[in-house]
């Protein structure tokens, strides 16, 4: 099955899960982010993993589900931390049902998404399969910590971001991968192989994420180029160049970090200069190639055929041209 | 072993349980609140359902721990939505910490829970015991759903306020006890009174703390009395009030909680009156203890000796005589 195929198997689910909002309001804050035009990465990912070893991919909906009302869960807190407004186009959480919902909604999805993550599992695999949500949910949360310790830091390294982009997005991907193929009864090796798939995949995808920011553009984007920069965060190109630039330069661009005026097009241009010329976007898609080839390498050593496998490769390769 | 003993078990336990600051501040928040002067209560009584059945209490631990965390969980984001800002004394994780720690370290804390879960679990036991923790964890959620919801009605019939307290106190309690029922093996039925207990003994308790917010005395009860009227709370006296008082009182008690002018110590004199005068309190104790019978007959039902259930008896009679 492909890609495109397992996402609409999983679509069909969703559309049914919609929870009664007739004795908790919080329940309304669920409905509304779960219906709001999400890609469904996450859990497409858990049903393709669970599909390389098995068929009766309908076993696994309520754990894709689970997966999909965690990622749910940490955006709504996520955007509380972050004073973000907008999500999907539409009012975030707080905006539209206020904190103490926002707060609220998000505790109970957490929780729920145990629930549904339960009615995936047997007495084989529940053990592992919540031990790796457990992990996965307590690495998300220091992620979102690290990130937030960034923004009063003028200085990040490169191992530090990598570490905190691991534990805040790839993770996740990991977990998912991995929780599929717990499922399905993969043996020890080919569960390890999908988890590192989707942790290298979900880096990889980081950096190109951070590189589109500012280098891609607008259509394919969906959003402004440089958003970045004008937000002063610490991508991968800026803590990369911090590791490569000559002193001189260096400085030069912790001036336009570090002060507390907001910048303006020029200060973006020069920014995105800096980084163009000395090498820091280069060494940036260089590195995300490594981790893109080290995320095949585990891929191809799962044992199952190349049959079974290359949705999940045709997938990554479409990640990577933003094709979906 | 008595109640008091079974609690420094833990206490010893929970003070070598000291979480790793140094790469993620948000440990800072939990280590805080974990630390703070608290009675360890539901922890025990996991404890103590336990040992009606076993003597190996020390692998219970964990999971003791891990209902302490989800506690102080809850209280860390309840405190966000209730805008309090001092809990035993000290500042709440928010006030010290920051809206954003607190949110945080809740939802890391809420997962740990589960992972400590998971150390005094077994195969045989680790569905049950998640399925209970999980679906208690939704209620307490709904419950304080109710509770804010509460706050912007002016009439609460004791049959919602009931519902509330129960999602909101008691199932916690309820599933402390059958936790510890499920992880000793106990059988079905006893497993049953176990949470039954719990959640009867939960709401009794409940309706004596409105009793006594307001009846007490502060040495006693540790906090100013009649603050539940002065903040205009609908407690179960209020709630019962407003079934079985005449048109007329019932109308000028109303006045008290919908005006918005902020109660003197007339008023809540007067409230005192009305309550006392017209069977409110009453009718309170009468129903605090017929929860309290229940909550005695399902202990009674436990297949085990008297003895290995007294230090349960004794505690429940201790809780109503606050004598700890």
């Amino acid at each position: 099955m492909t890609y495109q195929e397992i996402r609409l198997e999983f679509e069909h689910y969703i559309e049914k899960e919609i929870f009664d909002t007739s004795s908790y309001p919080l329940y309304y804050a669920i409905n509304y982010i779960m219906a709001s035009g999400a890609k469904r990465f996450r859990p497409t990912l858990l049903m393709m993993s669970y599909h390389i070893f098995r068929d009766d991919i309908k076993r696994t909906l309520p754990a894709a589900f689970a997966i999909e009302l965690f990622h749910n869960f940490t955006l709504i807190h996520d955007d509380i931390m972050d004073n973000a407004f907008i999500r999907r186009g539409k009012p975030a959480v707080h905006e539209k049902f206020g904190l103490n919902q926002a707060i609220l909604s998000g505790d109970a999805m957490m929780m729920i998404a145990y629930q549904y993550l339960m009615r995936s599992s047997s007495k084989e695999n529940i053990a592992s399969v919540m031990e790796t949500m457990t992990k996965m949910a307590i690495e998300v949360c220091e992620g979102q910590d690290l990130d937030m310790v960034f923004e009063k830091k003028n200085v990040v390294e490169v191992s530090e971001y990598l570490k905190m982009i691991e534990l805040k997005t790839s993770v996740l991907l990991a977990a998912s991968l991995k929780i599929g193929g717990l499922l399905a009864g993969a043996k020890d090796t080919d569960v390890h192989h999908l988890y590192e798939f989707g942790r290298n995949i979900g880096i990889a995808f980081q950096i190109q994420d951070d590189i589109l920011d500012t280098f891609g553009n607008s259509q394919n984007v969906g959003k402004r180029i440089g958003g970045d920069i004008y937000q002063k965060k610490k991508t991968y190109l800026f803590t990369k160049a911090l590791e490569i630039l000559s002193p001189e330069i260096r400085n030069h661009l912790l001036s336009y970090y570090t002060s507390d005026k907001e910048l303006i097009e020029n200060d973006v241009s020069e920014v995105k200069s800096i980084f163009k010329n000395n090498l820091v976007l280069e060494e940036a898609r260089i590195e995300q190639e490594r981790y893109y080839g080290i995320a095949m390498d585990h891929l191809s050593a799962i044992e199952a055929s190349e049959d079974r496998k290359s949705p999940l490769k045709k997938v990554s390769r479409m990640l990577f041209e933003r094709k979906f």
